[in-house]
């Protein structure tokens, strides 16, 4: 899609400086954009490649305009966001047109939106809903009672098992997995019996779920995934957690049952969390973290296994770093007692 | 379903208190049950609640009686046991018609149960076995050669590669993937060779493996999942490893190349196994732990990155804390020796 | 197949010893192997199991002629890499025949090699290509415009989304995930915005990747994978990443947002790397090590969280295991100043 600058500026609320009547086709890095391509940028320190850049456009912070002579500016009060919001209207993902795939395979019972897109081999179960826009690429298994709102893109092989339930203008990539039995067991004499997994997964608005990333379902109840949450590939969300609103978990990051993380909570990759664990609204955790079962996490920025705060951690390895230097001091103080021992024998013996 | 307390009480080897005629359909927790639900009472510290709860039963330890006047109870040895039974048979899952859904590409040589349910797009390949009342949901690939037992669960995009073989009563949860190659290369001048992976994969009776775990086929000989054994989801399983039976891994666990875990062995989320590591019977490991190649672990409980035991691994932690205190001692101790020096000089100056 | 230890010995470049006329079927391990079964022996270690072994034949390393009397051998240089070789030749997989399955669902534009082969319920899309002998498993889903190369093999439901580019020769297991949108947001006052994710993912040739891995699109520009690299499985590679040639990535690893890992580099598994870190060509990090944003590995062995060189890794594990020594030196150090002074004052007092 062709637009213009003065187009663009308008729906960032951005001031244009320069030609607003030039073509913008797609979006670069300053690096590499060519004619046709708007890039924006970051900090000062970017100010010599941006004077180099051939795109055609460059966004930039509020009040740069001298620093960029002859070039045709978009500032903005924060030139990611503007770029990010550019971007998505320049590279908006094919709609695709309303259709239903022969191959889908689709209950009776379910209510299908006319302007939802049931790619090839999708499999929809008895009393599912998917709502107007959404779309379901190839592959996507939704089991019986499921809902999943508008707007929604769920890529393919992607897995809804029955009575999961999905807002609007949700994002699951590709093998995502929600509703999965969660892990539990009693153990008696002979083995396992499996604890009852009867409750379900909730998916809020606006929330994008990477590749792979499994949820599972309460036992009772339900597990929660709060408005605006972003999670990466391969994250494991255990049975009854409640994770809350614009919360960011990173890659790999392995969440047991139970566990509370309260709304703006940024995550780490590869973080593991100990069941009936709560991160407080504002916490930020370091990636490899570990926390153990029941612990409270404050606000705060924290790191380490088990997590403590950043602070505390750097210290602890100031003070691991200075071990060879202590143990050398440990020897010395021992020489020297062993002199001062020596003389004052010697001195009492005088 | 519905039924009386009298008849739950029975398969549970339980004694009613009150009345046996009440009718049950559902469990519950004790917060949120209402009339019509069971739950249970795991201990003391819930006797309040269990006195608000509005279930229509509880489950709780013998001799529990009198603290809980009024009330309709099924006293067991074990209320968590009983009540994971009694939810598996309220909550039976839906038993699927034997079916063969027209959109499954089955071969010809395939031998399947006549009360088997085959789900849409499901593909089963030659000579591929699949027992009594096992259920094939949609999207599930059979490769040449697999067998799979009477009354298991293949929840969506389950794959097996060719030869796979799984037992009775083994439920797979949605992409679970067993039988991939190994992870195995001979280095060479030019780059890297594949070591043969002609081996198999073995699943026994009564295994339950969760979400998107993998399980890779052995180069020589075959990978084990042992009897009554549970995986939780994303777990990595290496060729040639051997685990026993009953033995619990929590998600994210990755274990290497030919690892045995003897049977009742415990082990928790995101631990990682070098290869040819051995783990004996009953020993408990905790998250996050590592161990390195070719260790054995014993019975006991271990923790940490080289895996110890878990007492050694807390002095430890004692000892590290106390760190920023051993340098305090330190420093103090040179100044008292500079001192005892100071005055050793000027008693030897009189 | 059935071919004759001649034949066997000329593919790998090595010397007969003994009957050349001998027929093998397959390859097998020297405890294991029966009649009609070719092994190696790797070491010296292994002479007793190789002297009792049933094999009809045996590799060895050359000059071992004396060492095994009686037997049939071939002798080479790398009797690992000759026994791969002659597994690959014996186990060759059953080339499908080009087939076209009538479930698949492949668009109008999408040009598909005459000798490939098209598993059921595939899924390809506009302007796709599929090389020659290549062949797509049941369920795989290719987006628009792909490029997939000649002789690969992509398992079950792999999905491949639109734009990416895969070479010659390459190996991906069931569930691979290439080009998922990276992770990348612009926090603003009400939530998260999506930053744009319109790059894509090269494979080069001779790349295999272990089930269920996921290779994210780059935010703008490619995320590389070079040739002959080989990842296990559940690895996940963030968006804007660039992985050399011969690197060899163990199962579970996290490479976060644009890290560089260059050529013949060795990572264990559980790795995790923070953004923009620069992996240097022939570096090695041991499993479960921890590399922070921006860091420069060298090459070397490197270990830990963070990461370190092995020898200095050691060095504080010796340390830290010598703790509580110290406690106890630090302790008589501070009786024996007591005393020191105890002595001085009554010296004193004389």
């Amino acid at each position: 899609m062709k637009m213009r600058v003065e187009e663009l500026a308008e729906i960032v609320n951005g001031r244009v400086v320069g030609d607003g009547e030039t073509q913008v086709e797609r979006i670069a890095d300053l690096e590499h954009a060519r004619e046709g391509e708007i890039a924006y940028v970051e900090n000062e320190k970017l100010f010599a490649a941006a004077a180099e850049s051939q795109a055609s456009c460059l966004i930039v912070r509020n009040g740069l305009e001298e620093q960029l002579p002859n070039r045709t500016l978009i500032e903005v009060a924060n030139p990611k966001l503007a770029f990010s919001i550019i971007g998505a209207t320049l590279h908006a993902p094919t709609r695709r047109e309303p259709a239903f795939h022969p191959t889908a395979v689709v209950a009776e019972t379910a209510d299908i939106a006319l302007t939802a897109y049931v790619g090839p081999n999708v499999s929809i179960g008895e009393h599912t809903h998917v709502g107007a826009y959404t779309r379901l690429e190839a592959g996507v298994v939704l089991g019986d009672d499921v809902t999943v709102g508008d707007d929604c893109v769920l890529h393919p092989n992607v897995v809804l098992y029955d009575g999961v339930s999905v807002g609007n203008r949700v994002i699951l990539h590709a093998g995502v997995c929600l509703g999965a039995d969660g892990f539990g067991y009693v153990r008696h004499d002979l083995g396992y019996q499996k604890f009852p997994q009867v409750g379900t997964v909730v998916i809020e608005d606006d929330v994008e779920i990477g590749a792979h990333t499994c949820v599972d379902r309460a036992a009772l109840g339900r597990t929660r995934i709060g408005r605006g949450t972003k999670l990466d590939n391969m994250v494991h969300v255990g049975h009854n957690c409640d994770i809350g609103e614009r919360v960011v978990i990173a890659a790999q990051t392995g969440i047991s049952g139970s566990v509370v993380i309260e709304d703006d909570a940024v995550i780490g990759g590869q973080v593991g969390f100990g069941d009936h664990t709560r991160v407080q609204k504002g916490a930020i955790i370091g990636s490899k973290a570990g926390i153990l079962p029941g612990k409270i996490v404050r606000p705060g920025v924290w790191w380490g296994i088990p997590v403590q705060p950043l602070d505390q951690y750097k210290r602890m390895n100031a003070h691991l770093n200075r071990l060879p230097q202590m143990r050398e001091e440990l020897k010395r103080l021992q020489e020297q007692i062993a002199e001062l021992r020596q003389k004052l024998a010697a001195g009492g013996a005088d």
